[in-house]
């Protein structure tokens, strides 16, 4: 079987390690690294809604996803000093909310409203997907949050299902799990597949960096996916399983 | 079968026309119709590459789609007006070029710089797929002034192959091919998927819209995707084959 | 008598075609040519008014002009990617919506908003006067659309004329009427002339490119203007005749 | 004869004051005052041209107009806290920039460019008639500096004519000159009106406020015009044959 | 003792002149000059205050400072088509309005909002200073105004006290007072004091250029800060002491 | 002697933690905490220099500060998404540049550039003081990276001393060190300080919040800084004896 650089094999993760309660200041938040990709996702939760959703008894999540300027390897300038927020941001920040709004019963949320940021603080490959698994965990204590402060009702189920993210691609041939940026920009076809813990598609984004792909291949890298999510919804439930420091309301 | 709105079967793409050579101003044209949603396509060909690929003998292909305000149904701001552009608006401009760029071979394009404009001029659903093959047909046409005008050598394969794109979805659990707004809004799951001419996929944007969905339905989409997008191959070969009036260099 | 490149006498329209409805959704809409100028107007009608008019039992009209980014023979970067609108886009729309109000009762039109968007879809000189002259048509059909659909008093007067406008110049010392590009460029004075329906000037734009012009050349501009928008207003006139689709409400 | 309410006949200028030199800054500087309008013009002079220009053997001359937040009865927010410029600006600057240029013989001028800034001070009605009639005595100065600090030939005839602006406008039927801003708001039609030295037309720009106007008005207004501007004519000879100041190269 | 290039002893003011009631526009206004450096200061009034502040019984005062594009020795791009406020403007902005803050009893104010704009007219050195020296003029006399139109009570202490500043600086080893530019720029170590007319600081800002300053060298500086701000102190009142033209309500 | 809420004296720092290496990416990194404030500072050396400064035989130093949106108590609209950076952000980005330049010997970095980063991850006051003070370490450490990759001559002195920042304050008549936010929102004067390695001023920022301050409680605050700097001189000595793990060239 093909060995990576990094020593994996082509179905395996990276080192995954989700540092849950890591801020102090957020209702929910959690460090999460995927190798050397190292993602700090808040959850923000406050009473009340948009204007346009006022009064339809539902809640609102959105997510914001930005890169600090020397996240990667050499640095690039702020969106902020330029003005404007380039299309990759834009794109992350909508998969994002996408996928989190997909196992969010608004409902049942009430007129709260739930906002992710995903600020990526050290970038090597698979940030949107890093963000996606860790903003999940954020957003679950968010609730909680919301819950012991009574503007969610005790008994409501926000959450339909848990979410997580895995990057795949197709590197000389080879379908390979969690692609770091060596792997990435080297693979003739990149995936993003968002899976929910029953093991569901909410989103599939593949798209051929090189050569034009296959049934076969697209296959090949769902189950891939599939398989890789279900690990990386193992470390969401660990996480969430400890009692972090709580946060005053 | 189940019958839709417009009264299509489920696999029925709606009317396509493929108005080439519309400009007299661009190298290439194209004025796209899928049913209700019409999407100018010019291409912008001139010799010379942006500076950070001056030098290394390859050409460079991209491609912007914008919304006339009153495309739709309500009147949207002007992006121009609001002082930047939006996120939906960057994600389908980097999607056209991706898919266009899937299919050029830019060392045999040379140092020349194709510009693809993809402007809505009224909107029904599939915009997007709209615009990605009605490009197709101006880029054909800007590389074949190019080499008219002796930028690009006689005998070099600039394409490689075709492209096209149609947009599936499940609707009351129906796999539906070439949605237009109404449908579009109702779907649970929404996909986007480009194809090159001999059958193989650019690009697949899947997303659960309602409730996430598995292989089996994913499967029934691509499906309906491919015998699509080959009908839509057809109406591009059709368009190319007639003359177009000639653009003056 | 002096004969143009296009074969024109010197107090000749190009050929004028006014494609009323074009749009399927907006209340009115028109595409006008005056050779190979090409502008699309939508009129959009919404009840009610901006806050500052609120309450004052006045309606409210106001124009939008743009160009593609491929309309002209090279191309321009877009203003929503520069984030800033130029100074000529300014200017225009100003203009076109100071044409349009002159000839509107706003008490008339009750507290709705009429918003005409003009956009060039190929230019090729008098861009400015072939908006005013199809926005006029656009704005009659969404006042129609308002009185069908009892925004507007059954009985009310809303438009008090009619308005269209004409570019003129003088080239090689000769007066001249609605320039092309070609002699856009080369004139010595360029006018832009509004006028109503009756033969009153709304507006004079008058600017000397070249050698400052006195009075009789002036005299000379404006008796072609007014003989040119008589014309315009007949091909406003048959335009209005004919049926077209009906938008729904 | 109707007597305007602050005393003066239709015809007759308000009070003009040219501080020439004001600035020890600009290479050529001016304040103006109509009446209650003050105009600050700078003249700023660089050897040199925008790189679109080099190498063509002319000249540049550019303009910019502002208005202080509190130059008006109320006060309005600032343009660089806006981030973006207001159409009225743009027309202005563009405006003034025209109306210099057309006096200018860029080919004498050599390739030095000069800037134009017109800053209101105090807004009283005719902030852009003043700002021509002002910005005309700095570039008069800035030219005269680079002859002196031989940027620009000895015997170079670089201005070909003087330039001056003045406001008419039909106010209850009476056509009156050089509006202050009780008028201007009451002017059913309002007309700027750029003139040369000679007497000739650079810009007429003429908006029917309320009613449209006829040939006979216009005529009108265009006479009260040439005579106001023959006037400021002298005040900017007078203030030209003082000796103002030296600002030091 | 040292003698400066412009002859003053190092503890000497350069001459200042205020004339106030510059404006017949603002509630309260003056052109204030420090030697070469003129700032335009326009205080205006307007009842109620932000929405933020709505219903807390206090005003508001906010202060915006910017700078005319040849108010230096080379033109500098206005912000304003820049498209964004530059870190230095912000930051003297918000100085000014700390300082006029420091002194105003937003209780005594009421519900009433003054926004001072100070503009830069003609820059030598020490702008923020006479800036600030200036609104306090502007500041009282729109007191004043509002006090006469019954928008503050008859016996409201609005102001605590006067406020004003300079700059002082280290050159060649020699505390000096007021910096022109060219002392400004050759400078080890250059500090701004706003002081009230008792004496005591409201803000201190020094900044080493060159070298660090010691204990020594501040408390030098401080010392001919008191001393210069009390002479300032003298001028203010001398200022508000005369009668100036009133401004209509 | 006064207990404050968390405990500490008035001349106590909160507790001081200084990460250094954080980063894998950056030249010069280190995670800081003043208490409940971390701060993210890398250091991105790039040879070469703003085309400004080239062929001048200097380098260049410069500092960019921001917030993540979630630092705070309540969420704050990314700057990037307002599409401009406020007043605050820029003057401590500039207050943090000027800082670090006070010890750069810029002829012995020679024609390299570092840029400096403070990210704030999370904030509970004094964010810019421990930026300056973290940012001293990665700035040091880029100058190693420099050196070692033979950018910088070997026995190069570019550090001429080191530099760091602490906030102090008057509260309830005391004078306090390195407040906490809860304590920074109720300081009667507040002041930032800015001292190098041998105890020097590089920044003295004193603002009265409320009441004006007098000399003899400047000299106080200042002396509590004084000892507060000395004490973050020796965490910085700590952190850099360290041996951090290597950054590839």
């Amino acid at each position: 079987m093909t060995t990576r650089a990094d020593g994996r094999t082509p179905d395996q993760l990276r080192a995954v390690t989700i540092e849950r309660g890591w801020s102090s200041q957020a209702e929910g938040s959690a460090l999460i690294s995927f190798g050397g990709t190292k993602v700090l996702c808040t959850a923000s939760f406050t009473n009340g809604v948009p204007r346009w959703l006022t009064g339809k008894g539902k809640g609102w999540v959105t997510a914001e996803y930005a890169m600090l300027p020397r996240a990667t390897n050499s640095r690039n300038d702020r969106e902020s000093v330029k003005g404007r927020i380039g299309g990759r941001t834009h794109e992350i920040s909508r998969l994002i909310g996408r996928a989190l709004r997909a196992v969010v019963d608004t409902k049942a949320l009430g007129e709260n409203t739930i906002v992710i940021d995903c600020d990526v603080l050290q970038a090597d490959g698979g940030t949107r997907t890093a963000a996606i698994t860790g903003a999940y965990v954020a957003l679950a204590d968010a609730i909680e949050w919301g819950r012991r402060n009574k503007f969610i009702g005790q008994k409501a189920q926000v959450l339909r299902d848990s979410v997580s993210a895995i990057s795949v691609g197709i590197i000389d041939g080879v379908p390979m799990l969690d692609l770091p940026y060596v792997e990435d920009v080297r693979a003739e076809t990149d995936m993003n597949v968002v899976v929910t813990g029953s093991g569901k598609f909410v989103e599939v984004q593949g798209t051929a960096e090189g050569a034009p792909f296959d049934k076969a291949e697209l296959d090949a890298l769902l189950e891939l996916a599939l398989a890789g999510t279900a690990h990386l919804r193992g470390f969401q439930l660990a996480a969430l399983e400890q009692a972090p420091a709580e946060v005053e309301s």
